[in-house]
């Protein structure tokens, strides 16, 4: 384990149970006992350790996202890929049972044409003035604001879910323009958004909105998302991630109704966490389901989704929303489906 | 009472008490003995209506949207203003309890600096191909599709609770892109939006997103709502009018938590239908204290609110927002509050 | 119209268009011109009203409970029976589209064998001590508390869905054993319950647990309900009247889940208020159901339903739990089924 | 650990880390090797099995219910006191973050006096007459049936939040009498209740009244509970297990309602799960918290709770409400308070 913070990094090995511990991510990346690498540093540093981590042969899951840039992003594709090493982005809102169960109902045409997806990923940590800055709120640590550290798993699931994004238009704002950097009396300019709007087309042809915040009062962790089909809808809110809300449009007429399916042993994901359903998973549980797969992906010699790919792809979307936002302009993504 | 298909008009002179019917709407707005006119016909009639009836002295009210043009609508507000009638447009949502029980919250800075505004409103009216066409499906005869028979009401909310917008920019799409004439062998072509998206800048600084739809399966008749202000959040769906959601970001902090207020006798509007909370008023009596309303204004010889000029500013929206649709651009509205 | 202070049953006439008003019952009730009469007083003269009103040929709607005692209401059945007149009683909530939607479904087996029934009729209007003291707090005047002027509908409802009631034992608390009398400095003891707890039987082998309250804060006018049969689950609550939650057990095994079902047009008694599922009905237009139902027994000489015998019934049930409550044992009511 | 099945105590202790296995339990409460041991066997063993590890010398964790009458529990307790071994019972429900919130509002007095308890324990999985025979349907292995499998947690959670039970009169139904043996021709009659149900009096004054019900299709987990206060409610329901619905009677009047906790890092339990509100825990976390509590007390020597005690008064209230149903009559359980 490592941290730039030498006795933080001892007391995680001790607490965590980790064989050894360093200060310096490149003896982890350098130790041949070391077999895979978990990136869960500061955005700005995900190419520099990814790549040495790869080039030495490392499987390398990274937190998303990906990259601050599209560029970097590409470098760190081509790093993996050319070693040959089992690659994984962080994007855990996949791995939930409600997502896995909404993308085989849609795949499977259970809602039929797709037509609209929205989503709003809202938090309020940020909606005090008095939040001290960050790193989250610098453009060069974090590449963005909201879209970027919120915003990457919304775009992710609205990939996952729906498919490739063809164009978007983006609006992007921020409200808290400048913030104390904690225990001081410095003043950092926040040059990132706080908020952050777009209006999609999805390749194949389905309408996207997308709106993530930080300032949201009262929305400690929404994700939350909705997919209108010809035949049906489904809603998800990650607060109370262990529903998926259901509309069957085939249903008979004085018999239609949102449903409530609690996820249970039966849906995928779940059944090594839930006895039944209604005994909830919990967050936490996502990510080993996560880390199960990369591994079993190493041990199986195969690759791992989503892959350092999928995060490109968000790195794609979130770029183009930047230069849309400041050039006020839609931006082409990709050619129609 | 007036119907173009005579028996109608009849029927409905019996059936609900009117004195007289006729078949030509001039007949109405001639009458001497009519002292106002209610306008609910074909959106593309809404000008010559109220033109005449103004000219004719007559205290209008008229249902939204006020026009199919901005062009209308200006003549619209000149006739009744140069007239000095009482004139009155139909959003009646803002006429909700929560509605009023909101803006007084907002006005009185109990949310702090307001942030974010995002409204959804979705139907599946539209959403099989089976369901026939009519004049909503026409542009020429509706101006636009969900935008404007649905989006009036939100974005004249959104007006109401946040203020003037000063610039947007629009996605619109269509789906469903012929339907047949009901009773008939007639395909026409659907070329109004079946969905609309737009990202908005209010001119006190607050973002919004607003999406209308007819599309969206389950949805029987959703018009949501959210405010996001500094020190706290409302929230609202029309399908549970008789609940408005608080959160209050100066409760206690680990007290803090989103709360159902039931609209009672107390809240701005109930008092007449509501004898406790909990007894929920019904869709229909909110169309009561409307009419109530601009007849009161006409008793006292004042102005009624909403006016024909909140009418046209809802068309202002609509247009600039089919505009930016065609041209992929940002319009601007007003100048920075 | 009549009230016993003349100023006020002046104002009432005055108010809602009644052609006379009266300080003394007896006047409405002798009155050649009148052809039905509305009791809505104070319970313990119900019985009085009812049979004079009965004996002069009106036809008599009756405020629930229907009497402070069995006795007399089996005096009120008998003066309207042998009367001939057409008699109501004002349970009003089976004159909900969610009671009759429900009722519909019971009946024609759609839940399968029924299991189970619980009802929580909770409000907190009386959870201050400092609520003053009124005739509902005395046994002399409304016969019992929580259960008499609450628990009425509920055990009607009971009877209306489920059916009879065989046996039954209860549970009465006070815990504000005095109150002021409004304006004044005397207290007065509360001689009745404000909570009662039924377990009972119904005839047709089904369990029910029925509990009231007036002290149940937070609760403004909650009156829910469930029914649990073999093959599905029902689910009301009064202030979401617009709602009807459903399980059904012949769903797939994946696709299980309580959907919530709108009332609309289709939806019985609905038709007449709501233009379509999401436009709600308010708890004042099941009142004009309830009045019309009345009123169209009396142009086509028919019957009403509920009739004072269903009120007599809810009576028994009542005086029942009252005996079961002091006697701290079972009662019996009927035969089984 | 232990398995009657051998190869199923091999592969569990393969698949968990176990250092040893048996068939036998007395092998594990005989080995000296062995400090605590964890009883999850069939409730007619808890008391061999317990007492004979007691008197090794073993603390002992029990699943719940500790006894199937209240001598054998009685027994269990006297063992571990005399023993001096830490004892604790499987009530996992007390070790939420929501029970222990509410377990700390009731103590500090912010409901102020507590009137009413109501609690639902509601699960399907024996809804169907197909569901197979297991020893949950037998009373001489189960003790009783839904009272005992689901009731005990129930009951617990009665006591810890509102203290003791004075008195207490029951009703139990058994709907579906008989059930075939799974993979046989067998068909055991059902000779527990399906569903019980309870009036209850708390020493401190409060009303109780409690549900369970195996047969309440839909409901697949549902452990409920409300609380009325002089000064406020609480709400809970295990399906949503990471939120507490709260109404503060003190409130300003326009601005009451109730609000949902979500229970994050602050809320006492949840901190080691949860990073923030709105991430979740799940169900097994619980569980994780209440066995590192009762390890916890072994190496700090101390007592742990809740303790064999503990158990012992559900199995005192469950033994009361089997007499009170058969005998139809309350039963007296200890001094008002």
């Amino acid at each position: 384990v490592v941290d730039v913070v030498e006795p933080v990094a001892r007391r995680a090995k001790n607490r965590y149970g980790f064989r050894a511990f360093a200060s310096d991510w490149r003896r982890a990346v350098e130790n041949p006992r070391v077999d895979c690498v978990d990136i869960c540093i500061s955005n700005k540093l995900h190419g520099a350790v990814a790549i040495a981590a790869a080039e030495a042969g490392k499987h390398v899951f990274c937190e998303k996202p990906l990259a601050n840039t599209v560029e970097e992003g590409n470098q760190m594709v081509q790093a993996v890929e050319a070693a040959g090493v089992v690659n994984m982005i962080g994007f855990n809102y996949r791995h939930l049972p409600a997502s896995m169960t909404a993308k085989e109902m849609i795949d499977s045409h259970q809602l039929g044409e797709i037509r609209h997806f929205r989503t709003l990923f809202a938090q309020d940590f940020a909606a005090s003035p008095q939040t001290p800055f960050s790193w989250r709120f610098s453009a060069a640590e974090a590449g963005a604001g909201s879209i970027a550290t919120m915003g990457s798993h919304a775009l992710d699931l609205a990939r996952f879910l729906i498919g490739d994004v063809e164009c978007l238009t983006a609006m992007m704002r921020t409200f808290v323009k400048e913030r104390v950097v904690s225990n001081g009396d410095i003043v950092r300019d926040v040059d990132v958004d706080d908020m952050t709007g777009l209006l999609m087309r999805f390749r194949a042809g389905a309408s996207g909105i997308v709106e993530t915040t930080w300032l949201a009062q009262g929305h400690k962790h929404h994700l939350g998302w909705e997919v209108n089909g010809a035949r049906g809808t489904l809603q998800f809110n990650s607060e109370r991630m262990n529903e998926l809300r259901w509309y069957d449009a085939s249903d008979l007429a004085e018999r239609q109704g949102f449903r409530t399916l609690l996820m249970g042993p039966a849906f995928p994901g779940a059944e090594a966490f839930v006895a039944k359903p209604g005994m909830g998973m919990g967050y936490a549980d996502a990510l080993v389901i996560e880390l199960k797969r990369f591994l079993s992906s190493i041990a199986r010699q195969g690759s791992a989704k989503p892959s350092f790919r999928d995060g490109l792809e968000v790195c794609r979307i979130t770029e183009a929303a930047l230069a849309s936002a400041v050039e006020r302009r839609w931006v082409h993504l990709c050619e129609v489906g």
